[in-house]
This record gives structure tokens, C-alpha cells and sequence, in this order.
């Protein structure tokens, strides 16, 4: 254990990476897969569960909980990690993306963002200053800086004007955060799909100075080969030395691309919410438990995994229960989910640090071509 | 561990008793409380967690599970223990109870109830003789006999007709389960409210023989004054030596006065069902976790309780999750509520065999008499 924030990075295979980020909440080993606990609570899950799938850390959704239960009550009982009992590292987001979502519900000016919550429809005013203050309340280790995420599609234009409003909502967003030792502020780099303007974002980024850095304005329908080639060099244009966020990504392909792409940290909601709709993610790839081709079948899910889904349960009780509406549907097929996302992060490592990455992803894509294998 | 279904009281106190009932799955102390698992899951609870509260036993729906999954698929899919991971002792009711309930789809004739499946409008014809081919398909090791539950207010005219019905019904029951060690099957007395109807329904029940006995027909909206006034005399009439069930009870106070004369096995929805609508089942009594006074209140749902709901979780965050309808409030209501009933029978067990009744149910009726106690 630690008292200080700090990245260490173990080996490299091309410029895919694998290391340990250090805090005094514990390490997070990278790349990383952080599943999202967005209103204190990883859905369907108890957070045991979800350490003991190999999480080291989660994200918290700073729109939801300022909302409710609210940044201030949090706070009073002990922080976010006590409340919810997480006692490893938190991440939470800054709460601008979810906030820009709300297309009628906000009004975006050079100060901030005015929107009125979609629980009560009680107005707030989000700040980079406000932004930084309640993931401070919250508890939060690694806080997100203030940034508007650049729609898609959109003009050079456009592009430039909210990359420049980001930047210098990061700068605000570094002056209120101050100087907190054991926590961690990372910026967030824009520029859309141009090369020159992530180049430029990237350099305001680093001479503010941050912890680490997230590419921000991707997987927001660009899709993923328009994602992979601002990839290709927006991870090198941010420091080589601080952990590298690719936020709300993604499906397992995406994840190993833009590992090998020079990623360190992930989160996303498709584990959690494609388990609670049935969908099951393996490595042969997306499994329909609603599908009634598992009504009568005695195999679990994926006779390679260790999850106590697959150890327990069979796919003609994973249909049963889905189809049932039962509650243990979400709880299983989400812990299998959040499971096999785990392995893939494990095994992503593994591949790095004995440079055989290359060879890990072409079997990773063979496996997936393959499919699911059908009953005899 | 036996390869027989027997029973053995170690002690009594007044009319109640405390014992233990082998089964080649595993023992069952009683009085026992069987969680209710309608669809092949406790409902937000994984089955080694309800191992965990002290569950020794649970309860599995004929009528739910005939119709989905389907008899014969469990079956062939290794039985409903498998299928549900689940390897203590299963109980399961005949069908006839939700049948009936079924009041605009259903008709009932000497052979049994034709009923219209509420999940597809399938036609079924529930007998003795199916009902008993079912639960064995299920591998259930405690087979309750086919019967009308006679509905509450009744008069002693329809009692009488239902009660005969029921009577053969048992008969037939009887005959189809046939010679089947390790498997216990359980008669059910009926005679509603009349005393005389009831010692008929014992002695008719008990010349078949039967390897337990349920009291039927109450806990059907007749109170618990009434009940417990049935109560008072029907357990006597059923054989001493063999366990007394009392089906679909039912809350706290209803189970300790049931204990008190002479009921051996409850099983109940209350404790998972309430659980859902965020009521907490505790010693002082039923506590509304929607209620906006626990909002900041950092204490656990019961300081006295060693459950992880009340180990890990304040009152603020369990009326947070429930507010937020996350599962989690689910999943943590749920397991306090089951190991709160389950706390309830080791606790009646020991004071059983201690002597010790009369005081433990007076102490009982007393802390809940304080009810909540207010944060300060």
C-alpha cells in the first residue's frame, strides 16, 4: 500500500502497456476494466461479488448520485466507499457527458452546464468548480475533469470551439481541485476525428498537468474503425508515463483494440446491461439466453469459465430464469459477464508482459469466428 | 446423513417441540421455516446465501413449475436440485392451492382441477395422480398430497363436502405416490374452523398414514385470532410422532403462536416478498425502508444483526438503493428478512430445549411492543 497516487509500468508489447497504478485505496492493475457502480451500486451485484470477479476498481456516476442520494448526504455518512461498501478505489466521471445527454433538459454557457434533473426536474448548475467539489464530497480517488464531449458527427469548426471550452474548463477544473495527495485529477483530450486538434488538445492537457489522461469524444457512434484510427495516435500524443483512459468503452473487441492501441483503463455498462437483458458475453462471443435453443440444454454457458454461473447453472436454467423474470437472471448472467470481462483484462496482461499480444488477439478473433458451439 | 425420512422430537415445551426430521438430502431442524422458492430461485437470492441465513429446507411451486420450466424438462435436465443448485431437502405444495386460486380458469370435478395455464392459456388437468407424477418428476423429497383448501368463510355444509373431497383426494394421493424410500409424503388436514371436522379429517388422514401432516385450509383470511383458536386443537389431532406443517405462515407473531402449539415446518412468502417492497423484517417489528426518515441515518437496519445487509449497510444507503429501485435493495432485504426468520427459529429451537418458551415469547412480544427505536 501507498499513500501517493502513482503509475508504474511494468512491460510493453508494440505500444500496448501493462503496469499497476498505485493509491491508498489499493492497485489497480492495468489495462483495467473498471465496472460501473453508477448510483452506488454495481446493479444486480453485491460489491464482494464483483472484487471477487478481479475488479480493482469501479466507477461512480457523479450525475446520478449529486442527484441522489446527493453529493452532501454521501458525504455526512462517510463517503461514497462506505456507503456503498466498496473499500477499493473509486473513479468517478464529472458528470458533463451524462449531463450533455439531457438534450432538453440543459443549457451549456462558458460557466457551466444548467440542467434540470430528470428525477425531479429541479434546475443545477454544473461547474468545473461544482464538478470537482462533489466528487470531493463523494470520496472519489480518481476525479474526471470537467469537459464537454465533443458531439458526433460535427464540423472542424465545431469541434475546435468545444475543444477549447474543454480545455479551458480542464484548467478550471485543475485550479479548484487543488492539491490532494493519495487522489488523483485526470484531464480529458478532445478534437473529435482531427489529428492536429487531439495533437493540440493534448498539449494544453499536459501543460496544465494531470494525473493521467482519458481520450475523450469517442464511442459516441463513431464506430469502431473511425475509433481505432483516432487511436492510432491520439493514446502517443498524451504523456507515455501517466495511465491512459478510454471512457465508456466497450465491447470486448474494442477493448482489445485499443489495448493494443496503447489503452490502460476502460469502463462500460454493456457487461451489467446486456446481463440483465440475457445476453451473455463470452469469449466465442454474444450469447442470447433467451434464445429457446437453451431450453433443454444441461451445458453451462461456457465450459471454460470458473464463474459461479458456469460453475452452477445450466443454460436451460440461465433461459428458465430469464424468461421467468427472475431476479437471478441478472445476478447471474451479470457476474458471468463482469467475470469474463475480468479474464480478458487478465489475460491482456499476461500477453504484455511475455510479449506474445500479438498472438493473444489473433486467437482471441479465431475463438470469436468460431462462435458459440451448438449442442450435439 | 440416512438414506430414511424420519423424525425425532429431542424436546418439548408444553405443546411445542423442537426435533430434528432426517432426510437422505439432509436434516431438517424444526421448527423450521422453508424460504419459498416458486420458480426454482428464492427470488434476488442466490442459493448458497440462503444456505448461509440457516435454511434447511426449501419450498418449490408444483403449479409454477409445471408450467415453466415444465416437469419432465427438470427432469431430464438431472432434477430441480441441480437445476437450481440447490442440494439440501425440497419441498414441494400439490398445485391444488394456486390452482384454485385461479377463480375465473379453473373447474373443479372428482378427478381434479381443469385450469387455464396463466402464463400461455394452455389447458391442464391437475389430478392426485399427476400432481404426484410431477413432484416426482421434480425430485422433491417432501411430496405434499393433492386437495381443495377450502376456502375461508365457508359454512359447515361446503366445509364437509370440501373436506371428503379432499379426503379421497388423499387416498388417491396415497396410492399413486406408492412405496418410495426416502421420499416423504404429507397429508393435509382440512375441516375449516370446525372441531369436529378436523378430528374426523385427522383420523381419516392418519388411517391412510402418511409420513407428516400439514393443517390445511388456514391462513386464508380467517386472522390469526381464529387461526390460533384452530390452532389450539388441531396439531393434537394429527399423529404426536410425526411433523406438523402449517402451510403459507406467515408473519413473526404467526409463527411464534404456531410454534407454541405444536407446529413443526412454515413456509411463507412475507420475508422475500416484502423484502421487494423494502420492508425489513426485524425483532422490533416490520420497518418501511421507503420511509424518508432513514435518509441520513447511518446506523444499521438492526445493530443486533449479523447478517451482511446490517454488517455492511446503513439504513440511508438500503433507503437509497430501494428509492433508486436498484436490485441490491432487493438482494439485501431479502437475505436480513431470511436470516431475520431464521434467527426467529434457532431462537424458538433453543428455547424449546431449554424450557424456556413461555419466557422467550413474552420477551418476544415485549421488544417489538418498543418497536423502532428513533435515531437520536
Amino acid at each position: 500500500m501507498t499513500n501517493r497516487f502513482q503509475f508504474n509500468i511494468n512491460a510493453t508489447d508494440g505500444r500496448a502497456r501493462t503496469g499497476v497504478i498505485n493509491t491508498p485505496k489499493g492497485d489497480i492493475r492495468t489495462p483495467a476494466f473498471m465496472p460501473v457502480g453508477t448510483a452506488a451500486t454495481v446493479k444486480a451485484m453485491m460489491p464482494e461479488s464483483v472484487r471477487s470477479t478481479g475488479a480493482d476498481i469501479l466507477l461512480g456516476n457523479t450525475y446520478h448520485l449529486m442527484l441522489r442520494p446527493g453529493a452532501e448526504r454521501v458525504h455526512k455518512l462517510g463517503g461514497l466507499h462506505k456507503f456503498m461498501n466498496w473499500h477499493g478505489p473509486i473513479l468517478t466521471d464529472s458528470g458533463g457527458y451524462q449531463v450533455m445527454s439531457l438534450t432538453d433538459l440543459r443549457k451549456l454557457t462558458e460557466e457551466g452546464v444548467k440542467f434540470k434533473s430528470h428525477i425531479d426536474g429541479s434546475v443545477h448548475n454544473l461547474t468545473p468548480e461544482y464538478s470537482m467539489e462533489i466528487q470531493r464530497l463523494l470520496g472519489s480517488d480518481i476525479v474526471m475533469s470537467f469537459d464537454e464531449c465533443t458531439p458526433f458527427p460535427t464540423t472542424q469548426e465545431q469541434a475546435k470551439s468545444s475543444m477549447d471550452l474543454s480545455m479551458r474548463w480542464a484548467q478550471r477544473s485543475r485550479d479548484a481541485f487543488g492539491d490532494r495527495p493519495g487522489y488523483a485529477l485526470f484531464g480529458i483530450q478532445q478534437g473529435s476525428t482531427f489529428k492536429d486538434m487531439r495533437a493540440e488538445s493534448a498539449e494544453k492537457l499536459t501543460n496544465i498537468g494531470f494525473d493521467g489522461y482519458a481520450v475523450g469524444g469517442l464511442a459516441v457512434g463513431e464506430g469502431q474503425e473511425l475509433m481505432f484510427n483516432v487511436l492510432d495516435y491520439a493514446p502517443n500524443q498524451l504523456p507515455q508515463d501517466k495511465p491512459r483512459y478510454l471512457m465508456g468503452v466497450g465491447k470486448p473487441d474494442d477493448i482489445v483494440g485499443a489495448v493494443q492501441r496503447g489503452i490502460d483503463m476502460f469502463d462500460c455498462v454493456l457487461p451489467s446491461r446486456s446481463g440483465r437483458t440475457g445476453q451473455a458475453q463470452t469469449r466465442m462471443g454474444a450469447i442470447n439466453m433467451r434464445n429457446s435453443r437453451h431450453r433443454d440444454d444441461n451445458r453451462p454457458l461456457d465450459e471454460n469459465c470458473e464463474c459461479p454461473c458456469c460453475k452452477n447453472y445450466s443454460r436451460a436454467y440461465l433461459h428458465h430464469v430469464h424468461k421467468a423474470g427472475e431476479i437471478i437472471s441478472s445476478m447471474l448472467l451479470t457476474w458471468h459477464n463482469l467475470h469474463y470481462y475480468q479474464i480478458l483484462m487478465s489475460e491482456l496482461r499476461d500477453a504484455i508482459a511475455s510479449n506474445k499480444l500479438d498472438k493473444y488477439v489473433s486467437d482471441f478473433h479465431e475463438i470469436r469466428k468460431r462462435g458459440d458451439i451448438e449442442p450435439l
